[in-house]
């Protein structure tokens, strides 16, 4: 095998994520804006601080001269022993760090990770000291002063979620630049512990922000300002100093007298500081527990999640991972940790949070997407109304995955309400025809009473309300006591690779053989090119046997006479049956089954075309329904897959990706056909569906950024290189035609997986990569998956790194499986190095476990 | 009739919504900060507009002593013809003007609605200039100073909606200041044109922002920074003059040029404003016609609504009020419209924007909730895991409405998934228990086959997903092919208003004569006290009557033999029918339905109570669902029903009021006897329902904040108030024991309305009220209420005040009929000036339908 080629020494970086630990307590500080006094603030702080422990202050980056009078204010008082500082950074020139280092004209300028990465290092390290400790990390300028990188402060330091102090503004104006940064630091999360800032007596800033923050839950503390600047260096100095004396020094009652009660000390600002560090330890602690007593998870047997180390607390998320919290290295005794382990870890996301993350978690432009509409609308009622957000989307969807074939867009909820909303929209389209034909061409296409019921494949997932349930069949796994499956679902040959080349699996009900059958293909790209394959031997197969199973239920229910099942519309998942078990199907089947629905046969009991003409705009034979809620939207690499089908639906649903990984949102695209058919004068002839937050105007504009972003991202680069690497795999995949398939899995690593000796098949489109592992059970209810990957779950250092290393971190990887199927999901925007990396761990796991089951 | 008096010269005070004018473009004025050279760059806008058109340039407050320069720079040049100017707050202090307000010592602040009407009125007069005129409206400090009433300014001058041009800051620290502004006014939605700074050769500010902004679709323009002060006066003025003249002067290519091609003359900025506003005017013009193009609405048969006008274009929304665009306006030769018409007209959301509104649209502490979940989570992986804020809102839920019964919460998109998650849960439960009772001791209580189903009332409505569809009767208007009506629904008694008394309605089958039987109450209180009622002859009929329903049904399913209907819940929407009529449904009625279906009675079908004693968080004879989407969390005054009707559920829903009308999300508390149906080792036996996003971040956030709010609300003086109007009324009413029930409309109009010549009946609690007009035909398809209440869809005059006046401005009202019966809807902070003055315009038009009617 090539595999050691393949994955040998990629270089490999990932973000380091939230760092919490029990005895250092971290502060990050920020400004409301330059030079209201962050670093005198936070020398008091340092000062106050290592009255009672060791302190750690670190400026990451300092631009300007040195002032040598606030370094020894920090160093060289009585009682300074204990504190250690540092500078990471340091540029002459006072201007912004971005600038600062374009001026330097130093040959490389520090990344926003090289950054992080030198915080986190520096944070990791001090939280080896004994005893408690704290550490102040002080940043530059305002919130979104920008660092050496240019990305602003506010958005670069996210990755590590320290908690904040914002450091207020006294001057005039302050009230609204503390206002104003304190919500750029909302926008993105960060836990604010505290506002501090001088007490000023003729604005009086403070006496505004403290009941301001006080009612969002924020602590302020207004503190005397330093004495005026003296001329004379040295009693500068000695005046700065006795300032800082009096302040620490200072009783929380003098503090309070001083300022007419409204002053805090500085003490005090380290005794709240310290309480919340205590309270979240204690919250984070506390949650398991009572997630355990309270919360109903979806999807989840409690019966076998009864220990708290079973809930994965998760205290924020960023880009592809969760920060969890992890409650064993809290314990003093715990032999697995150390004692400068993170109380907090990164776990990488891989099911992308159930198929939703599109850019990664918390990402600020959705944020701002979101919180534009919510301040412009909030939510406005949408029937016979209209507002921007919705509009976009609608003209946007349909002129995009809807082109060449839909004319409107329905706005529900989620993907299960989007597809009721598709099954309600099919069947009344499909009744409205059969009365038109009947009225004109009196005929047994369908007899009162039928049953109508739609053609699908075994497998198949529409969601969990009852009416999506209803379209798949009766012995799936996603059931209920309501559950009354409506149709006919044919077993689909699938796609995969298998010990590194592609085939076809055929179910037995496609050949004449007992058990599965496999019929090697040349490419994945041949495979994929459905239209060469029209006229084919299998292509003859598929038809022969999708016209059959129609042909012999339509004898059926004639010769049953009533309350026989007709068939009202065709649903389809397109190429992959997702939560089915992350099966890619044959596209050829797929388009076959369209074809045959569309034909005219008599014989199939499909809807006669009516003697007129159908206009363009008009469904044939019987409406089609893509389900492309879990793959449509590049989720497999392609907008739609209509287009690969070379069948174009008359109806199609999107969601998940739709908002980006936010909000849930779906929007029903239709043919103008399928519309006309509720069109009419009588209320009731409706389509009678609308939730409540119908199109609200947040889902709207996320989506609508979305969409925006993901066109800018699908020109870019990154897809750029991965589309490359499976074109130069692969002579049939011709770049850019549109059905070209792809994914930003390595074809290398995937093939070199398929043929894993644990391994049965793997597959890869888009960001799917789905791993089915050798079990002698299989099905829903399997364990082999769980068991085999499971060594991901844990903390494993990087192959070439480590923990300490400024190149990466130690990561967990979170996943799912679906029976005896492992997947991995990215977002469409994964770093490259990041999917290697996570390469290399499956890779390595399923090494062990071949070892362990030789 | 009393009314004249009750509906005697109220005071009415609404606030002015958006104001849009074809000729005259206005656009306010933000600074990043204080000092930031916000004067100075109005006043380029200013000359540099009055090249072309009349300017006028408004200061609603101006602190500190006036600057004589500035004012002959605006003034007193050539071409200062065209200029006029005002400034409305004048304070002498130069700090904030909250601040100046108080030292002033004036005796009276202005609030920000004063303040507001000011703007609102000087814009309206200014806009009868003939031609084409340009408005400026410069604030004071930074975006986020505050009003002279102590309110943000970006949060006061929302009401207004004007585009903005946000002064950049070009100092250091500039960068941040002026990003976060721009961050800060995106929370509340502003519409933002243009950041205008100067251009700084040595912090190079702009070249940052530039591109920064461009990203962000954000024109900016870097101007030349005034010269340097000089010391003398006169030589200043001229200096500046002079900067003035060069600047307006000066050409596009000039200014590039000038400024390495990075700058922008004041003459783009003022182009670009132009076509900002053209382009904003052409896309609402253009948003109807797209609308009806694309877009497919929920609940609206499109073959009704074809015209453009028929499209309600909103704009945006704030507080109880839409905003929306009157093309008609846009013409010059309409006939009903002055020049001076706002093409912008607030529009009173009758309907909460379908029952969800709490604290009315665009509310700024659910934007920031929404903002700081998306910005700390996105959205994470529920199963098995935990968050912050799903687990608050789980423990808010299970402590408030679920206090006493509910142990569990399970989290869904939104009311009619949630309702499908409380049938799921009902029906396992059901079966589980029928599954135990049998093997201990086999009886004929479930036979194999038997079709459960639930008991409920007739008239419900639970939502449109199918499955929530399939609880109510199969006769109802919400119906589609696939809806499968299980169960037996009865006819229920109702409550009202009759010509100003209590009546309970007796539905035929509640009595022996033909067609209704009333029923007079001594008051609304007596009939809502249910413990009293017990006993009373109406409940003994009541029990009487669903006990014979119940024991019939088992006889009949027993006499059939197989395929039977079996009952397996009880669901109720407490209280009131929303969807189904905004029917008062009598609370004894639904508290007897309860006891009977809890009841140990063999012969009425129920589940035996097991032989050994069932614990008490366990449900008894049938588990019992109350669909609280709509009436609960004190949309009718009452945090949740249970109490009232003496009853506690089994399983409730929660949604619309839980997030406050921003996002969709619903809530399934279930009795831990409930949730222990789905323990045990096997997943398929754990409840298979989980949306993508469920339990998504940001609505659980949002809603946590809704909760703790509403909780605040409900300690307030307006709702005290409300109670204390109600508690007046009527001597059974004692305020404070938690059953006693109240509205926030009057009881004097409600009553006066239910006695209008063409009203029925009239009902009111809460939030809500209903009424049903006369009409012969009735039902879901009647028009009797559109046409009755048609007139509150034009723009009226306030009855006292009118649209020029301080106090008040013109405004439609958006109502939603279901059938002949009319309803109306406040949040749960409407103020009360707003009601009254909606209370004036339901009476006038009232009295005008009845007199149409003579």
């Amino acid at each position: 095998m090539a595999t050691a080629e393949v994955l040998a020494s990629r270089p490999v970086k990932i973000c380091l994520m939230s760092l919490l630990f029990k005895h250092l307590r971290v502060h990050q500080v920020f400004g409301a804006n330059t030079d209201v006094g962050k670093t005198i603030l936070t020398t008091a702080l340092v000062r106050a601080s290592a009255r009672s422990s060791n302190v750690f202050y670190l400026k990451p980056v300092s631009t300007g001269a040195l002032d040598d009078a606030d370094d020894r204010h920090v160093k060289q008082y009585a009682g300074s022993a204990r504190v250690h500082t540092e500078c990471l950074f340091r540029y002459d020139e006072p201007v912004s760090p971005h600038l600062a280092a374009k001026l330097s004209q130093r040959p490389t300028t520090p990344s926003d990770e090289t950054l992080v990465n030198a915080i986190a290092n520096y944070v990791r390290r001090s939280a080896v000291a004994n005893g408690p400790a704290h550490m102040y990390v002080e940043t530059a300028g305002g919130v979104h002063s920008p660092t050496l990188s240019g990305t602003t402060q506010a958005e670069a330091y996210r990755t590590l979620f320290l908690p904040t102090v914002l450091i207020g503004d006294a001057r005039l104006g302050g009230i609204s630049t503390t206002i104003a940064a304190f919500e750029a630091l909302t926008l993105r999360g960060y836990i604010i512990d505290a506002v501090l800032l001088f007490r000023e007596k003729y604005y009086r800033n403070a006496e505004y922000l403290k009941p301001y923050f006080a009612e969002r839950g924020i602590w302020v503390g207004a503190l005397d300002p330093p004495p005026p600047k003296a001329v004379n260096v040295e009693e500068n100095f000695t005046l700065t100093e006795n300032y800082y004396d009096r302040l620490v020094h200072q009783t929380p009652e003098e503090a309070r007298q001083d300022n007419g009660g409204a002053g805090a000390s500085i003490t005090d600002a380290v005794k709240h500081l310290e309480a919340q560090h205590a309270a979240r330890l204690a919250e984070l602690d506390s949650m398991p527990r009572r997630t355990l007593d309270t919360i109903w998870w979806p999807f989840v047997q409690h019966g076998l999640v009864t220990r708290e180390a079973d809930v994965n607390v998760i205290d924020s998320a960023h880009s592809d991972f969760f920060s969890v919290y992890k409650k064993d290295a809290a314990s003093p005794g715990s032999s697995t940790t150390k004692p400068s382990s993170s109380l907090l870890v990164p776990q990488f996301d891989s099911s992308a949070s159930w198929w939703t993350q599109t850019f990664g978690h918390a990402h600020t432009p959705l944020t701002m997407a979101a919180a534009r509409a919510a301040g412009r609308y909030g939510h406005v009622m949408f029937p016979q109304a209209t507002h921007l957000p919705a509009l976009k989307l609608s003209e946007a969807l349909v002129q995009g995955p809807g082109q060449g074939w839909a004319q409107r867009a329905f706005i529900s909820d989620n993907g299960s309400t989007g597809m009721e909303v598709a099954i309600k929209m099919a069947l009344r389209a499909y009744n409205k025809r059969v009365t038109e034909v009947e009225r004109t061409k009196p005929s047994d296409v369908a007899q009162e009473k039928d049953a109508l019921g739609v053609l699908g494949l075994t497998g198949s997932y529409h969601g969990d309300t009852i009416g999506a349930m209803d379209a798949c069949e009766a012995s799936g796994v996603y059931t209920c006591e309501w559950h009354d499956a409506k149709g006919v679902w044919l077993d689909p040959p699938t796609v995969s690779f298998r010990d590194g080349e592609v085939f076809i699996t055929l179910p037995p009900s496609l050949h004449p053989e007992d058990g599965e059958m496999y019929v090697r293909a040349d490419s994945l790209q041949r495979v994929y090119d459905v239209e060469h394959r029209i006229g084919s031997s299998l292509e003859v197969l598929y038809r022969t046997y999708v016209q059959r199973v129609l042909r012999d239920l339509e004898a059926k229910r004639k010769e049953q006479g009533r309350g026989g099942l007709k068939l009202a519309a065709l649903v389809l998942e397109p190429l992959v049956l997702g939560a089915g078990g992350m099966r890619f199907v044959d596209p050829l089947f797929q388009r076959v089954m369209v074809d045959v629905v569309r034909s005219a046969d008599p014989e199939l009991g499909l809807v006669p075309t009516p003697t007129t003409t159908l206009p363009e705009d008009e469904w044939k034979g019987l409406p089609v329904i893509y389900d492309e809620v879990f793959v449509g939207l590049y989720r497999l690499g392609l907008e739609s897959a209509g287009p690969l089908l070379g069948a174009l639906p008359d109806i199609a649903v999107n969601a998940k990706i739709l908002t980006g990984g936010l909000v849930p949102l779906a929007v029903t695209l239709a043919r103008e056909g399928v519309f006309r058919a509720f069109w009419g004068t009588g209320k009731e002839e409706a389509l009678l569906h609308g939730h409540s937050y119908s199109a609200h105007a947040v889902g709207c504009e996320v989506a609508v950024e979305t969409l925006r972003e993901v066109k800018r991202l699908s020109a870019g680069v990154a897809w750029g290189d991965a589309k490359e690497r499976w074109a130069s795999e692969d002579v049939n995949n011709k770049q850019g035609d549109g059905k070209s398939v792809w994914s930003f899995w390595d074809p290398g690593f995937v093939k070199a997986v398929s043929g894993s000796p644990n391994v049965e098949e793997a597959m890869t489109l888009g960001c799917v990569l789905a791993i089915k592992v050798k079990d002698v059970t299989g099905g829903y209810t399997s364990h082999a998956a769980v068991e085999a990957f499971g060594p991901l779950r844990e903390l494993l250092q990087n192959d070439n790194g480590g923990s300490g290393a400024p190149s990466g971190a130690a990561y967990e990887v979170h996943f799912r499986t679906l029976g005896n199927v492992g997947y991995f999901m990215t977002s469409l925007n994964t770093k490259p190095e990041v999917i290697r990396s996570v390469e290399d761990r499956i890779w390595n796991v399923l090494q062990l476990a071949a070892q362990g089951s030789k």
